[in-house]
């Protein structure tokens, strides 16, 4: 029996979008031409949702569509519609201050659950770039821009109360796939669960040590505290390589539909997390004609560059545009306050970037021991290979998370990568 | 120009109240006789709302209403009337888990923004039976269990995070009464503010180096951040002595109108700091016939039994009826990992301990030169010992908010306010 779903919502296919996408004016006269010249081809290579591509004569546009389940498992796992409204409203909301660095939206349909969106060529997901060894010298500074101003304008530094108050309601009812980082991110991985998976056999010491390891729970829960509890800013949720399409030139951050009000460190450990988890693959990736020695100081560089401006870039925002009720400018005018505060801004920023590192490892022990698991990893088809790269990258995220204030800055976390790879040769 | 009130809504006296209540036959059936029969006495002493106590041949109830305005200011200050809905919420919600030590509620009237409850006789307003020098032999255990099971079954160790979220959407809605905390707690103290006052001029001083004491400003940003942006539990919000309606043998907590999902030392806070604003005011209180001296132990050795029954009786939840979503039982089941959660649980409650250290020094700097003080202190007739009072309370609380990891337990709070005492014999 198929699951049950509101009136006036059916999946679209390639019949029913042309009629859908006439009635829509700037819709159409951007594909051009008439509806029966428009070519749909379903593109979706995520885990949930249906995406098309629509070519016209004089353009084309991406439309993507919430199924009532979980594309990748079917039927057996259903999950809300809803979340294209919270994906939509993620975008809305994030684009009033990153516009340039998201999709732009041309029209969200809600009874179909389905936005109408920018199509974005020629960029691919950047994961697959990585995992390609391709360099993207602007993804550093876009992306730190992205978090630096998607968080602090919608935090307590920029916001007043009421007004963030209202923004968290809304956000409240992502329940569900709220529910699916909580399980899959912070529990499954540390506990015997039949959804986790990893490299067998060269994994099952290690996954065995990881679910006895007393101090790792605890590390993992008093992060999954912070995500169930910390209300600090709108976050996408779920910002790991794969939810960034990228060129040389050009960077878009998709697929907020995570999106609720939660730790700020969380998007920001998630690109730590994958970039790092990028570096350790890429040792899986390298070949005679590709050898990856160079690539991968490039994205420890880039990792530390993303923390950096990041960090400047939230810093200055804070310095120059706190009009919300956290840290309020009456009390912080002038005199010592005045240098007291930007003190305190260090010492936030310090924080935030051991909650970051925390955050960082749990999305790396997750792609690793849990559901869901990076190209980045599974592409490397020799499995002793993959074990290696795998076993590094969860020696590093142990460290991070059990032992966090050992990392007291970006080049702390980029040394200890590379050592990890000197320390680890080979599978013991 | 009266302010604008939704339809159906009316202000409450003594000739509309009979036929509303003849309308709810439990109501009527209390109250007994017929409605020609009750008396109606409007009592409302406090700051915001209309108070009635209605009487009958059986058996009497109170009526609180919400009225659109502040009472203590008029209709200057508008104030929604929403706050009776969120007041009915939160008793409704911490009934379930503490339903002895509130009012029983007998009828919740949505377009009057009116509740119907219990009458409580012979209690009193507690702040007033400690000015009177009155012992509470239950209290300590009473307000213990209501914070540790209102806190605890409302709050990520107790709740599932998709129904905690479905509760803190509702009273995210709270934001006026959310934001008099924000500004008359956190803010306005720190600053120059006309709603500011003090004891005149023998705290003019001190009131002055408050307000550019850069690191008072931190810490009360620090934790006004923490009010802001922390959902733990669904917390009363105004948990001072006034908000306490006790007999020696009973004790009932009411007037959660500021309740929303907020962090948890925030009640505990205003326990102990209005418990220990009470020690400092007896100097004030005490008489020849009426010496306080030993009702100052009393009082103190009251403040550590707060804080310790409620540590043993949140632990001890905990440890059983840990059904939620945070440090998932599934982790801890045995082994290492459940030795290991015992002494998390030890470092969470130092964490909330300090927390409500903050807090309390918070409500103690706002009664004191912030807009609304206590009779404890108001009441003192002589300004020169009230300034005496106040400035060994405004001295700790000082302390407590910049230096909290001095105190690592209650015992080092109750010493020093013994210490403080001692320390200013006169005002200088």
């Amino acid at each position: 029996m198929p699951l049950e779903t509101p009136p006036g919502y059916a999946p679209l296919d390639s019949g029913s979008i042309p009629p859908f996408l006439a009635k829509l004016p700037p819709v159409a006269a951007r594909l051009g031409g008439k509806p029966g010249d428009w070519k749909v081809s379903e593109v979706g290579d995520g885990n949930l949702n249906l995406v098309f591509i629509v070519k016209g004569p004089a353009g084309g546009i991406c439309l993507k569509q919430a199924l009532p389940y979980v594309r990748l498992v079917g039927e057996g796992w259903p999950m809300p519609l809803k979340r294209a409204f919270f994906e939509h409203e993620c975008l809305r909301e994030h684009g009033r201050h990153v516009g340039r660095l998201l999709p732009e939206i041309y029209h969200y349909e809600p009874p179909l659950y389905a936005i109408v969106m920018e199509l974005l060529e020629p960029h691919i997901i950047m994961r697959r770039g990585m995992i390609q060894g391709i360099r993207y010298p602007r993804f550093a500074a876009d992306i730190a821009t992205y978090m630096a101003r998607s968080l602090f304008f919608t935090s307590d530094l920029a916001l007043g109360a009421g007004e963030k108050k209202g923004k968290i309601a809304v956000f409240c009812d992502n329940t569900e796939l709220c529910k699916i980082t909580e399980d899959l991110i912070f529990t499954d991985p540390y506990m015997v669960h039949e959804r986790n998976r990893w490299t067998k056999p060269q994994l099952d010491g290690i996954a065995a040590k990881f679910r006895e390891d007393a101090e790792l729970k605890i590390a993992i829960s008093r992060l999954k505290l912070k995500f169930l509890s910390s209300a600090e800013a709108l976050i996408h949720g779920d910002l790991h390589t794969g939810s960034i399409m990228i060129t040389e030139s050009d960077t878009r951050v998709i697929d907020p539909e995570f999106a609720f009000f939660g730790p700020m460190g969380f998007d920001i450990g998630a690109v730590l997390g994958n970039l790092l988890m990028s570096y350790f693959s890429q040792d899986g990736h390298a070949t005679a004609e590709s050898p990856r020695g160079d690539y991968q100081d490039w994205v420890l560089a880039t990792t530390e560059e993303v923390w950096a401006r990041f960090r400047d870039e939230f810093l200055s925002l804070w310095r120059d545009k706190a009009m919300g009720d956290a840290y309020p400018r009456a009390l912080f005018a002038d005199g010592p306050a005045k240098v007291r505060l930007e003190e305190e801004r260090q010492v936030c920023m310090s924080w935030l970037f051991a909650d970051s590192l925390g955050f960082a490892a749990a999305k790396t022990i997750r792609r690793i021991l849990g559901l869901a698991h990076n190209i980045d990893f599974e592409w490397i088809k020799d499995p002793d290979i993959r074990a290696l790269c795998e076993t590094r990258a969860l020696r590093l995220a142990r460290d991070m998370m059990v032992h966090t204030d050992r990392y007291q800055d970006i080049g702390a976390v980029t040394a200890a990568a590379r050592q990890v790879r000197k320390d680890i040769a080979r599978l013991s």
